[in-house]
């Protein structure tokens, strides 16, 4: 390893080896001289117009890649993304937050710096909430044992972590860089020996076992242990909605995207059959389960580093050593699976109606090919899109769990700077549009070319079900005009079902720009999905009170 | 005061009570029934596009109303503003932040709650960082009790603070609310007296004392107790640029606005000449004294609480009554002053000549009327508005020591929807437009009609004068064609003096919208205060490093 190596060298290396070739960010004058130090080592350089826009896009790149790194100012930049770090911790998206700070020599003045808040731990406490590991890195002799920690935190937890950077430390050499990076695992043979024979001694025992398959499983990589443990087990298996095509849908024992109620009767029927539940690296949340409450004396629960067994818990297994072995304990199950999974309704066009939500989606289905990105928004976007059979190899992303609106437009950019060459749908709400959308200025930029489709119903319709009042109501934008601010893309106006199939032509001949479709829908129209969860979520709006109008 | 009161209508009843009567915020389902009953209490909602938009509103409106209020749902919305609610704090906004946050009964689950972090108290913990108080209202007994202490502290140190209302308590009722809210003023009598003994002999034996005024005199309203103090001393005077227009500029004894080195020579030279200065509610900050360091030898130094004389503290001391005790005791003092308030170079039309940043300042000048808002983005928009001399009554509000980028296109609608009839003129940068520059759309929603220079020199100019790099390059927006997407507002593209001028005159006829004005200017264009400064702060990026080319 290098001697002579200044500490913003040595972080920089640390990014290239862990896979990371694009960092996100908008520069400020407590981090820019490290961004030059970027701009000479060939990292790409992706700017957004704001910082939660470069947070947002750092998260899906995360997601796709596996790790992604986001570099911001001080306070204004850095407290910029605290929300979407916040998501992407919820999520486990894995982050690495860099924010520049003032120098170490510079604080100890009378005077404040610009950009201050109350003191210059403030930044550091608040990241310390939504991360897994932070540093500052103001001394020589630790600089690069931190960036080895806190890094080696973020691949292991799939977390955002967060590293502050004095701007006068950049170009200091670090005093006796390690040698050698060593990862710890805490992995316990005993304690997974032990949950691998009591697991298995009950789900051999079982009679209509099935399996809910979540998102770790996407996070940490282990697809093809996950495929192999069903092909030998045998049983069926749903995914959540955040697990969502994490492999191909098309899968003989796939039964459906579960969300409880709220989704598809058929896959909850599975649920409702079954005398054994194993849950396999889901997020236990309310959004991503469709506020199902599981029964956890039916319930083998295994995620990153626990396993939990009816009402107790095994400790420090690794959820791919777990699938491994239990797929190697585990008997065969001849269970009859009967999901029809092409059960796509056959979409009649009617030229002249008015499009409705459902109808949109249902066309969308038809219109997704396989290798297709497809980003969703929270609201109706995310609901009315969990029931889309996508074809194999498309890749679905939507913050199911955290749900904070504004997420796909940005989001959007960060998995097409990994792989431009993958189509790109993008469907969002007004109201998380007009949050958000204006990032669509990356997509000229960056020359990337998504279709946008946004779902335009006049205001927040999700809550008019929650509570209808005048704050639900937002300005209607003519958003496929954006076209004209920014400068360059496709807008495409829709109000029929036949706009809607000129639409999908123009936006398929566009190789150009990128298309972005103004979909105007009923301000109270909403999917199948979202009725079904807005009647089950509006019991907890006000659970104490009396019953209103 | 009423018995069977709710939690949520004594949390109403006590915000009418301080003076609020808007409230800027977005509904979401932790806090949407919160919203229901402040619409059933006629309070004004006032809904942006993002949470950051409606907190820069909030900042703006508490800085003209002497307090405001901010209504969010949990994470997702809350930790949008943390950054403009850090600004308010760093800069003395008094922003009430009021959160939604799931029900007290909800949060005993084994689910976790969508939107949620790491636990329950990770966004309180967030907020305790850049609030002066804070409290969440989960217990009828203490609610109403917890509600007085926090606003009182809001008022009191005029920095935000931040109620949390889990949702299912906006109907329970408050058991034992208090009968009158008490206000506990700290004075410290004796420390008063021995201060003010002191402070008076060193400046009644002072030669040429001086007075730095800052924003503080501004929050606290002390603007008559200031003038009386001025007229008894009759000593010169400068603001800070925080504190800039506190007084009508046109004050005989105003001297300018005090940058260091880096603003006006004539009003430096005051200070350089000056034996004692006599510092009063000013922010200690870099770029609110234009990076200058005082001795403070010779220094006395009033704010908040507190009185620095040289090398020591009195405590406790307010600085109304400060003020006032020390108009009673000083000396006046017959100081010449000869400072050229009205030394506006003539304004040279040269019609063909591409505009550029000194150019517009000196037009601008002279297009500011009396009675007029002047709202400043950061960059050049701040530093080269600086210098700009200002009519009476013309208020100026800009972010002038946390600089976040972004604050001024949201900050008008709070200033805006306070003062309907106030002429408004917002200055903001293409970079800092590209931020939040979309909440424009508010100024359709509410129909406000401000004029709006977007100073487009094609990046983040600023940053080119301290290290240029790919990254200071962003997207070139038509911004004047914004118009388009909102739907409405005129806007008008400006490249020449004499397009200036047309424009001028369009925006002055103007009286059914907004007008957009695209100022484009050189890439490496700036003003001459940004040269001077950019100069200065320079030498700050890397303290250590060797110099480079």
């Amino acid at each position: 390893m290098e001697s002579n190596i200044t500490i913003g060298q040595y972080l920089i290396n640390s990014l290239k080896k862990i896979g990371i070739d694009h960092i996100f960010g908008i520069p400020g004058d407590y981090i820019i001289n490290f961004f030059k130090e970027m701009e000479k080592n060939n990292l790409n350089l992706i700017g957004t117009c704001t910082e939660q826009g470069a947070a947002f896009a750092a998260d899906a790149y995360a997601r796709v890649n596996g790790i992604s790194a986001l570099c911001v100012t001080y306070t204004v930049g850095g407290l910029n993304t605290v929300n979407a770090i916040a998501g992407a911790y919820a999520e486990k998206a894995p982050v690495i937050v860099i924010s520049g700070a003032p120098g170490i020599c510079e604080i100890s003045n009378d005077i404040m710096l610009h950009h201050s808040i109350r003191d210059q731990n403030s930044q550091l406490n608040i990241f310390k909430e939504i991360t897994v590991a932070f540093t500052r890195l103001d001394d020589p002799y630790t600089a690069a044992y931190e960036i080895d920690r806190v890094l080696q935190t973020c691949l292991k937890h799939k977390r955002p972590v967060y590293i502050e950077l004095p701007r006068d430390m950049v170009k200091e050499t670090c005093i006796n860089p390690p040698k050698k990076v060593t990862v710890i695992s805490k992995m316990c043979p005993k304690s997974l020996e032990e949950a691998i024979e009591e697991v298995t001694s009950i789900l051999n025992n079982a009679k209509n076992p099935i399996i809910l398959a979540g998102v770790e499983i996407k996070r940490y990589k282990l697809e093809d242990k996950f495929k192999k443990l069903l092909e030998k087990c045998g049983y069926p298996y749903a995914t959540t909605f955040m697990g969502k095509s994490l492999i191909p849908e098309s899968h003989p024992q796939f039964v459906g995207v579960f969300m409880g109620e709220v989704g598809d009767e058929d896959t909850f029927k599975y649920f409702e059959n079954a005398d054994h539940i194993l849950i396999l690296g889901t997020l236990m949340t309310d959004t991503n389960l469709g506020a199902t409450k599981f029964n956890f004396s039916q319930s083998i629960y295994a995620c990153d580093n626990r396993v939990f067994v009816k009402h107790h818990v095994y400790k420090n297994i690794m959820l791919g050593e777990f699938l491994t072995n239990l797929t190697e304990k585990i008997d065969h199950k001849a269970i009859p699976i009967n999901f029809h999974n092409e059960k796509k309704k056959n979409y009649e066009l009617i030229p002249e109606n008015k499009l409705t939500a459902n109808k949109f989606f249902q066309r969308l289905e038809a219109f997704i090919t396989p290798d297709t990105n497809i980003i969703c928004d929270v609201g109706d976007c995310l609901f009315g899109s969990a029931g889309l059979h996508l074809p194999d190899k498309a890749n679905y992303l939507g913050p199911a769990f955290y749900t904070s609106m504004g997420y796909a437009v940005p989001a959007c950019i960060g998995t097409q700077i990994k792989n431009p060459s993958k189509n790109t749908i993008v469907i969002v709400g007004d109201g998380a549009f007009q949050m958000t959308g204006i990032e669509a200025s990356c997509y000229l930029k960056y020359d990337l070319k998504p279709i946008i489709f946004v779902v335009n119903n006049y205001g927040y319709t999700t809550q008019r079900y929650l509570k209808e009042g005048s704050y639900n109501n937002i300005q209607n934008w003519k958003y496929h005009k954006i076209t004209e601010l920014l400068g360059g893309g496709l807008g495409i106006e829709v109000y029929t079902e036949q706009d809607l199939e000129n639409a999908l032509i123009r936006a398929e001949q566009n190789t150009e720009s990128y298309t972005l479709i103004n979909i105007n829908l009923d301000k109270y129209d909403r999917s199948n999905t979202l009725y079904k969860l807005t009647s089950i979520l509006g019991k907890n709006i006000e659970p104490n009170a009396k019953k209103e109008l």
